[in-house]
């Protein structure tokens, strides 16, 4: 049997977050591997509740961890390096990326206690070996410096792997997409065997704007304000930060940046000799002796965040500052699907103080950092790769990008995380199905997603909880009665009388019922009791609850 | 001293939803009062998980219901009649509505056990008179049949309440907006002193479209699809029903209705004449039998309801039909903020089933129910009131729509839920801020939003739950160790130990250390063991769970 050359997502296919892709190459089942980023995605209530980080399922991973030659990371965004503390310990292999993503992920490690260092790698042509890989970082650009796409040239041809990514001749921060290079890169060798590729803006119909072009619309419009102006970008977003940060200073005002993450962001960029020509900023307390009409704030929270600067702006005083009546908020950012809600509350605590609030504008104060739908078909035609593959997107979009694959006569195949594809042949083959999932970081605890524990804590969230104490005596009979807490719930119901009254009521009632064989088991006690406890609820308040029974026994000494 | 003209929002003044707003006449603290509208808003995981509806706090209502002559629904969308079933019973006053409104409310009383009659009213020129107060209904276009803008006289001038409305000339079910019947009420008698108008889509700067704009649009795009189109928009909007119906039927099609309150509305619609010429409709079993290039389906679901007909559509077989590859999904709605990520979860399903899943392209296939900014300008020039108060809205509308108004020279005041104006001057006066809140439905239950329910639930949801049982005995000391058991928390953490274990013995320790006085004292060995129970739960999993402990003691006999 020949080699395979597969390509196998277990996180970021399916969904936008928790990018992990692993590349293979070798005889069938003992393939060496290479993993492609590890990301985080985000919690929310509704699934997740009480989660701190979400992130792919390293299961098979950790059961082929002595396959794995290495683990790449293309970039610094949260979805794409969070899980590396996380999950490297399991995994123990070799860590590279470029400078400043490097930095990034070694705080991660260190502030986590991971003792491994990542190894700096300069771009193209640096070449890292690994197993029967080379692989080399082509710069890109994307809304993060030093945003990287992966060549990884194989035995059985050259697959890119493209990372995020947007066309910018003019990134304002980090290199340009270099349309000469590609073309270089596509035409070296057999050329491109298989893109993987981007697929977040497939819907986007236009082509996507330089973040060059925001310069002159931010400095016009903070020229317009007569109050303070304060503008949230992603903290990560170091061209942005710039970009705002100049046109501030063009417009005359102190610039003063808020917010933990974004001063670690400029600040890396700096050391790492990615960011130059930052204007000076100005310390919060200096801030606040400057007069509104001549202050600039950059602070983080531009997805309504609570804890963020701007959400603590929206409350009243942070750090001696506060917004007032005649300042302006600028969101220079898109609100992630998911996030409306926290923005909105923002934007009206901010009305309620009288502040201007001002969004996008149609990419007047903000682009994105993904290729949009003609981006990505000039990339096509100018890669010309065998296979398409997209990957980071939800289902509609890999599906979609996968359609414009074929309308150019581009073989093209859906792999959803789990899904292992040989890519060794002229067309993409599902060769099999691995069992993949989340893991939630809860606390300081890894758990499965699908433990139950989250389960656990949604019932609660919907259904209230009951908790029933009973004491059986020597004897096997019920010493007094059972005692009931209820958490959650309301106090009374239908009767007027405390619910748990009516169901310490109903439950003793219950219990003097129950035949000898059952206040014999534990089980069936607690069994009795949930079912007689949801029963009663349902009747009394409309609403079944979580129950839980402790029976304790008391023994002949 | 004078009389006052008042008007006091109790709900969707400062939010979208939940809509309850008085207005009174009379002198001060005793004026007679008739409320507009009873509707509900819907809760959400992040913050009333489990709740099943949330409505104005009726308190201050209630208080003064001797004071209440009336109460008036402007139209049957639950924001504005949702809480009628749950807040008459504490007002118990005559309700007033036109037919369709009137049927559904009458409906949703008889469905609670309610045992009140809502009165059908006839649209101007018929007059009701409550108290100081002549109200007349006036057809308006809306995204509902039959709904009405209030004219109410009072005796310091006539005062126009908008409800929702939106500028429609042929709105294909219902009245259109008749620009010479309000050019004749602005200028009766004194002309409009107060108008109290629709803020929501005060952000939206192009003119609002037709209803009739789509059918031509909806008819092309069923005629293309090769498979079964299935459509959905709000059961409620019976003309876009009848739209969608017309579209299928001329591209060719059967049409079948799924979902039960889409049945309802469209029956109630027929039975009390509002709507004519809907074309017949077939059963969900003949639909099986018919080809699916033959098939249109109109289903509930929009907005992504997990028990509607869409997401049961997204999980495979619904009644007997099933989407399949070659197939299109049509929302001809808007997403409403918060449900965003239910929505995509849906569209992502049907993209794995191979299905095109087409949103309302920038309204070709979807139009507002609500005015837009030209839209509210053209209607202030019309009526010309003396004073303009934004209602249904956000903060940010309402301020948006106010700072409009006063660029026009028309006096503005925002009050959100709770403020009360003075309006029988010239200019709005706050004269009082009333104490406001939410209900929430839970279960069967009626609970305040504060009343620390919900927050229990929330917090178990976040931080999980621990239940500590001790039994004390006759002699005061404790009578084995202490049970633990948790619920929604990770099972072992950093010991790699059982966290019930770890807890039980930790808490043991504790008990054995403790004094006599603790012992002796419930609350003392309550908030040793729980103050024991959280540090020792950080320490081992990360988290600081929610606690309860339970203290049984025995007495001597």
């Amino acid at each position: 049997m020949s080699d395979r050359l597969i390509y196998l997502p277990l996180g970021g296919a399916g969904e936008i977050g928790m990018n992990a892709y692993v590349y293979g190459y070798g005889p069938e089942g003992a393939e060496r591997l290479i993993v492609v980023d590890l990301g985080v995605t985000f919690p929310d209530m509704d699934g997740s509740p009480g989660v701190d980080l979400i992130m792919a399922d390293a299961g098979w991973l950790e059961d082929n961890a002595d396959r794995i030659e290495a683990i790449f990371i293309t970039h610094a965004h949260e979805d794409h390096i969070g899980a590396l503390p996380f999950l490297w310990p399991k995994l123990r292999k070799p860590v590279y990326a470029r400078a400043f993503t490097a930095s990034l992920g070694q705080q991660k490690l260190n502030e986590n206690g991971v003792n491994t260092q990542v190894t700096v790698v300069e771009p193209r042509p640096e070449v890292i070996e690994a197993g029967p890989f080379k692989v080399q970082f082509v710069p890109i650009s994307h809304s993060i410096p030093e945003s990287s796409a992966l060549i990884i040239d194989t035995p059985a041809g050259r697959v890119v792997h493209s990372g995020d990514f947007k066309l910018d001749a003019n990134p304002i921060v980090g290199e340009p997409f270099d349309v000469n290079m590609w073309h270089e890169i596509a035409q070296e060798g057999e050329g491109i065997k298989v893109l993987t590729c981007d697929s977040t803006n497939i819907f986007s119909h236009l082509p996507g704007k330089s973040e060059a072009t925001l310069i002159e619309p931010l400095t016009k419009l903070i020229q317009m304000q007569e109050g303070m102006i304060v503008a949230t970008t992603f903290a990560s977003n170091v061209a942005r930060l710039k970009t705002l940060a100049d046109a501030g200073v063009a417009a005359g005002r102190s610039v003063c940046l808020l917010g933990r993450s974004m001063k670690r962001m400029v600040q890396t960029a700096k050391e790492t000799g990615v960011l130059k020509g930052f204007p000076s900023v100005i310390q919060p307390e200096e801030a606040a002796e400057i007069p509104r009409e001549n202050l600039m704030l950059i602070v983080t929270g531009s997805q309504g965040e609570r804890r963020a600067a701007s959400a603590a702006l929206s409350r009243g005083k942070y750090l001696g500052l506060e917004m007032k009546e005649g300042d302006a908020f600028l969101f220079s950012s898109k609100t992630i699907p998911g996030n409306e809600i926290g923005v909105i509350k923002i934007m009206n605590a901010f009305s309620e103080m009288g502040v201007e609030v001002i969004g996008d504008r149609g990419g007047l104060y903000h682009v994105s950092g993904h290729a949009n739908r003609p981006d990505l078909e000039a990339v096509h035609d100018l890669l010309r790769p065998k296979m398409l593959i997209p990957m980071h997107g939800e289902h509609r979009h890999l599906r979609e990008h996968m359609k414009l694959a074929q309308s150019k006569g581009i073989a093209s195949e859906i792999a959803t995380n789990g899904t292992m594809l040989d890519l060794a042949g002229d067309t993409p083959k599902v060769v099999e199905y691995i069992e993949t999932g989340r893991l939630y970081l809860d606390g300081t605890v890894l758990i499965g997603a699908l433990d139950g524990v989250v389960r656990e804590r949604i019932r609660m969230a919907l259904n209230g909880h009951i908790m029933v104490n009973v004491i059986i005596d020597e004897d096997g009979g019920p010493l007094g009665d059972p005692w009931v807490e209820t958490m959650g719930l309301p106090p009374k119901g239908r009767s007027g009388i405390a619910l748990e009254e009516v169901l310490e009521q109903e439950l003793t009632e219950a219990l003097d019922r129950a035949p000898g064989k059952v206040l014999g088991d534990d089980d069936k006690i607690e069994d009795l009791l949930r079912r007689q406890a949801r029963t009663c609820s349902l009747e009394e308040i409309g609403k079944k609850p979580e129950v839980t029974v402790v029976v304790s026994r008391l023994m002949d000494e």
